[in-house]
């Protein structure tokens, strides 16, 4: 009896990626096998509503809505999963694996959260999982930290993950436009939820950072003891205040080592504009990775959308025909499963610059009692811009007698600082809350 | 008998990257046997000079300074080539294949020059040929475009690809300094040679977009095939009227498919300042790639150096080792020695638009004549910047009765605006020749 062939590839969940990476696999299946001198094929779509599939002209014969039944033919080589969420992709990832097939997956929330589980599944079956599209869409970057920089002891990582999250900003900084308005252009052009909050929040973020940074450090990152704060609260007036000092504001991901500690979070974040990341616009998404033979390398492009990821998808496929998915998931220790828990900075411990806006009452002694509690506290002034007016796009109402005092400090220890906007958020000549954003001052800083 | 364990990597040339290859794969053994679950190690350094390896304290051990008793252990599974230039490295490479070792090596020249020679002679030995430190310095785009996209059909490539073509032009362009001074800047900083021709005259960069292009495209590219012109005549009224009006003078190599026919050159070329490739500055490199599924992507790093070259070497080592090298050479149907030679858009059919500064007689009637010329040839002005005085930073000595036109056109035939350039450089009321610089207007321009 002949050995049956392992050629075939099933998609399960059929929304956009899972459309676009049918497309590819069908309209553009001549290419990629002379482009590869591989033979597979899209076997199965496997979904309970193939709307999408319909309107891709997608022939009918490829629908399925039972993945167990999928999971018997001895011809699929490989199961993708991009139905999203973590209940029912985990029971369906597990089952994959379990029926010996190689796991394709751009599922960063499930990756998160049940990396460690899912990887020792696959190592039990002797079945990869691949997961390039979970992290800055059809950016090759995960792909870079696990072979092109393969060398090199990591220092750093700041992303831009998020193309919603920089659509917004980058609408902000450079039109002028309310975080609202801003929020309303993305969904209209289809770059936001309808419920916008996983993104904004930057939870989605904070998922590819896990992934991102468990293997660029080889360490295990519990998603959840991951700082985050999104940019739903940010205002205009922090904004223009920042660029006229020379920073743009971006939503980053960022995971470094402070003397064999990760310092991670997620944080609106001013960066000086001559950075590279500071000149990635609109949705797209950029890495930049710190590496000590390499230095800084960047890697751009766009994070979301159909077809951008459904290139990663398919180069994972791909990697699993090849043989080479096998090789690095079978070998390399770097994956969750085969790496321990990452020993984090404490909480507080961390040194950086801030952006301080402080709503003060325009009187005498002001200035000299905020300066006196930064003196306290070991803070030092790099530079202050006292607004006469606020501008008429900000979010909040100061006025009268109270103006926004600018501070942009030197580095101070997290902790010093805290108890600093303790300390003047409580003086009476301080109306609402201070607002603080980190200062990403990059490699030289140790946050 | 045991079989021999083949484990032992040798290189051959102790220059600045063979001295920080070896450095890597002795200091931070340890590291990478950890990082990579292999086990490999340095055997042998091959050179007539160890000064270097000396200065880096290596076991001196290590020395040899025979090839062919290298080539004759069985122990040694890999050898990397870091002489450089195309005689003695040529044969060398020959030796190391004939002799079953697989290949890395960093020289663009060699490869450029002997590619489809080298790679039959790897096949027919069943070994393979690495080569991403050849492009690119560390940034790891040789992967990106045989793995990361491999789903892709590319529209097209272009990319920044010397580092002391980049400085100097980032110098001349930011700080206003001239050619001459920006040159002996960059000697002074070890970032070009005493020679700096190759680099230059855009000859390097050529060697290297022959490579990245002849596997983003699938095609045998002919060096010599490649249009190249380099810096080394730019004049700073040039750069800074470019900058005016939006522009940012960088070294291109470009390559780009017009329908189906392979548009190529090297040449000093004006981006916009929103373009990410604009924003590369110093001894940086990026390569933008534009994809049918991923649309525009960018990698950027440092494209030189001893330390981030021997990251990309390094890399092509432990895929040696990790078997993936292998895979990708042996099934990948993309490399030159399996490819047909490109087919070439034919010289003057390409279309692009052009910066032009046309130093003419300031008398009345010479921009009517000139534009006549123009409209007989079909080319429609962009924009014109007619300057009152030659800034005193220019290299030429335009006085008295001349003044600089600067002109920018809408897209034209290649051919045309030849014909237009000899024919205005033939009227009397014109001194000295047309300066003419390409204006990359990227994905959408069909040049």
């Amino acid at each position: 009896m002949d050995r049956v062939k392992k050629q075939a590839i099933a998609i399960l969940g059929c929304g956009v990626v899972g459309g676009a990476t049918a497309k590819l696999l069908t309209q553009d299946i001549d290419f990629l096998k002379k482009r590869t001198n591989l033979t597979f094929f899209l076997k199965y779509i496997i979904d309970t509503n193939f709307a999408r599939a319909k309107e891709l002209n997608l022939d009918s014969s490829l629908f399925k809505s039972n993945l167990d039944e999928v999971l018997e033919d001895p011809e699929v080589a490989v199961v993708v999963e991009l139905v999203g969420g973590t209940t029912f992709a985990k029971n369906a990832a597990l089952k994959i694996l379990n029926a010996k097939k190689h796991l394709v997956t751009a599922n960063k929330a499930l990756l998160a959260m049940h990396g460690v589980e899912l990887f020792a599944a696959a190592r039990k079956n002797k079945v990869s999982i691949s997961f390039e599209a979970s992290c800055g869409g059809g950016i090759p970057i995960i792909r870079a930290i696990y072979d092109g920089l393969i060398a090199n002891k990591q220092d750093a990582l700041y992303g831009i993950v998020n193309g919603t999250c920089n659509y917004i900003l980058t609408e902000m900084t450079l039109n002028g436009v309310s975080y609202k308005k801003a929020l309303k252009e993305a969904q209209e052009k289809g770059l936001a939820e309808a419920d916008p909050t996983l993104d904004v929040s930057g939870m989605d973020s904070a998922h590819k950072l896990a992934i991102l940074s468990s293997i660029t450090f080889g360490m295990q990152i519990d998603v959840d003891s991951i700082p985050v704060s999104g940019i739903d609260k940010l205002d205009l007036l922090d904004i223009n205040s920042g660029k006229e000092l020379g920073y743009i504001i971006k939503l980053i991901a960022m995971a470094r080592l402070v003397d064999g500690k990760l310092a991670i979070r997620v944080a609106p974040s001013f960066i000086r504009k001559e950075h590279p990341l500071a000149w990635v616009t609109g949705s797209f998404n950029a890495i930049s990775l710190y590496s000590h033979a390499l230095g800084h390398s960047m890697y751009y492009g766009r994070g979301a959308g159909g077809s951008p990821t459904a290139s990663a998808v398919v180069s994972d496929i791909i990697s699993v025909f090849l043989g080479t998915a096998e090789k690095t998931f079978s070998t390399l220790p770097i994956w969750p499963d085969k790496t321990k828990p990452a020993p984090l900075l404490p909480d507080g411990e961390g040194k950086g610059r801030y952006y301080l806006r402080i709503n003060a009452k325009d009187c005498a002694g002001v200035l000299s009692k905020i300066a006196s509690v930064f003196a306290e506290n070991d803070i030092s002034i790099s530079s202050v811009l006292q607004k006469e007016l606020v501008e008429e796009t900000a979010g909040e109402q100061i006025t009268g007698a109270y103006v926004p005092v600018i501070i942009i400090t030197h580095k101070v220890k997290e902790e010093n600082m805290r108890k600093a906007i303790a300390k003047i958020d409580a003086f009476d000549f301080v109306k609402s809350k201070i607002v603080y954003i980190h200062i990403m001052d990059e490699h030289e800083e140790i946050f």
